[in-house]
């Protein structure tokens, strides 16, 4: 797995320093550091918006920020919620300047913005009811261009369609948005959200993403792209609550959607530190308990789970991003999914990726001596660096594996 | 259920008889009887092959006729056997020849033929393994060519591929259609198998076939339909060694393949009269015992679920066939899943869709007296008929429900 990594994720850089008058920096002391991964490491971010908003004061403001530091001090990419029942819950009156708010603080602090999800029959708006199907898709639309465009620029990555496999057959409540995918088909659905999105923002990276993992999903994926629409990312959920996947399972789920050549998003992983979820729950939200602890194995358990889950998918090429779901305890299903406890403490899951991420995949402030032509040579992992000499900084990026030859000038 | 049966399996007929002077055959004695239903009443008819090559003599030959005899009483359609790996164990010598009597011996006996499979990586011909995938296209686009040309006029019906929805990931053993189907993707090599078949018969009525009931055939389905391949017929297995659907699946496997407005075909129907097969078996060929016999109780179960389900589905507008598949005990799996004993005597099950296939959805000789416009009116099951007016025998045909008016002249 380590060479893989070596393989996959790091580049050997040339880096060539010039001075103001085009010489070699010849026989400098300089240091470089990295300061962003090129891989997309996430989480959701969903009480950033109260937080970016100032909806929060006192003690839950002060929790909330320091969650928020913890995000920021691991991660690089967070996704923000859109589901459309709270977005807009009364039509004409969306939360876009909320919304607006959060994604601005994420870019500020150097966070990545993905919004999660344009179309899903699930929170999806409920006076879609009252409209025929052609209503629906209309509406359906324009939502997306109107939010895609509103946030150009501060979100530029959006899970277009969620779980589009059972969206015709969801059968928990009547919607919207299942008896439009039920009328027109699911590829003609994700062809019309794709053309939307696009539309409003072709230079956006759009996903489909889907929890089912199997064949039916590899399927739609196939579907779609015979079809001609454009995929950018296929997203993959890794709700693990009723356990983890382990080694074999993961690269199974990722050999099959390997096919296609397109760049993999674990868009949502979830590993418990409590007790798991019985396996006899086919649909995870029917697991409802109003007490699920994490506990102090479970939490060793979590750690190491996510240690090998993120290194597996870190060494495999077509991997681009894993998001995190919950980042505290607590959120979805009342679940111990958290990095943090409920108190905001760290599990040890938490300072194990940190090791991983900010430790052994992560280049830290290093000082080296440049060469007679003004080179240094070092194993970058792929991502965003500064270099510094005396009192000038230089960023530059390596964004490919392999040699990286590297020319900058004071 | 009845009334579903009569909306859609019936028409109301009105037929006018003019003598050869055609005047109206005023107040005259006719008999009007079926001889063919168009619904297609079929079974596997794989020992047909040996009894119409003359494979079989003494004891068994008689068998095998009995057996046969007891098929073209019940039944108006058959399914041969075009296993690859059987049909051209080396290549360029295939049992063409054997395969063109049993489809003449069925078609001389007003059986419809239908041939199973063109394409499936199960039974697939061994020698594809030391080609490349190229070749192994070529290979089997050059083999549906021939045999769908060869068999024309005999078999004008083909299940062009089979369990597509697990062919890329089949992982029981390597085999050259798994090879294929992975590099190219399942809709490219659907389209490849149709396209060639279409181009071979183009008046043939082509099926994709599969035993996946999930989501995952559905979309498989939709993404073939996006992608421009005419597919005649969605043909769908229905296997239950583990237990019978009952109404409830039944009507939803069925629903979920209905949005598409194509004809249905329930292909290979298995309904075992022994004990049930354990349900931890994912796969029924894991499932293997020395005997597996059938018993009073399970032939009592046997014949009660197979008159619903013929019911249930003769009852439902899109579906146009159901093959049982093993007449006699001891064939695949060597499950009791036949509708006769192995001693060829007939089970409950037998009699029992005699009565409802030849007996209660069909029209017995009727005697009837035109009315002074030469008209009978009679409630007919869709197919085929025969007049008889003295000597005088005169084929008709009834083709929708509804009402229908027909004139004869003798």
């Amino acid at each position: 797995m380590d060479s893989e990594i070596t393989r996959n994720r790091t580049a050997h850089v040339s880096l060539t320093i010039r001075r103001e008058d085009q010489a070699p920096l010849r026989h400098g002391e300089v240091c470089v550091q990295q300061t962003k991964h090129k891989f997309l490491f996430g989480t959701a971010a969903f009480d950033i918006v109260a937080l970016a908003n100032g909806e929060y004061s006192g003690q839950k403001k002060e929790a909330t920020q320091q969650r928020a530091e913890k995000l920021g001090a691991l991660f690089n990419a967070a996704t923000l919620p859109f589901y459309w029942a709270r977005f807009e819950p009364q039509r004409g009156k969306p939360m876009t300047r909320q919304l607006t708010n959060a994604a601005r603080w994420c870019v500020d602090h150097g966070i990545s913005v993905k919004g999660h999800p344009l179309c899903w029959h699930t929170l999806t708006a409920d006076w879609l009811l009252s409209m025929n199907t052609a209503e629906i898709l209309r509406a359906q639309t324009e939502r997306i261009r109107r939010d895609v465009t509103d946030a150009r620029g501060l979100i530029d990555m959006w899970d277009v369609i969620n779980e589009a496999v059972i969206m015709p057959v969801f059968d928990k409540y009547d919607n919207g948005i299942t008896r439009l995918c039920r009328e027109i088909g699911r590829i003609p659905l994700v062809k019309a959200m794709f053309s939307a999105a696009r539309a409003a923002n072709p230079s956006a990276i759009l996903l489909i993403n889907d929890f089912d993992v199997s064949p039916a999903y590899d399927i739609l994926v196939e579907g779609c792209l015979e079809a001609g629409i454009q995929i950018d990312v296929i997203g993959i959920q890794s709700h693990m609550h009723q356990g983890y996947w382990g080694i074999e399972k993961t690269l199974k789920v990722l050999d099959q959607f390997s096919r296609f050549h397109l760049p993999i998003h674990f868009t949502e992983t979830t590993l418990v530190s409590g007790q798991l979820m019985p396996p006899e729950f086919l649909d995870l939200n029917d697991y409802k308990v109003r007490e699920w602890p994490t506990t102090p194995e479970g939490e060793d358990r979590q750690a190491r789970e996510a240690i090998q889950y993120y290194a597996t998918l870190f060494s495999q090429p077509l991997v681009e991003g894993i998001t995190w779901w919950d980042i505290a305890d607590g959120g979805w299903l009342n679940a111990p999914g958290g990095l943090l406890r409920r108190d905001g403490s760290n599990k040890p899951a938490y300072d194990e990726l940190m090791k991983l991420i900010k430790g052994e995949w992560w280049v830290v402030p290093t000082k080296l001596t440049t060469d007679e032509n003004g080179r240094i040579d070092f194993t970058a992992f792929l991502g965003d660096y500064e270099l510094t000499v005396g009192h000038i900084r230089k960023p530059f990026s390596v964004r490919q594996p392999g040699e990286s030859a590297i020319s900058l000038c004071l």
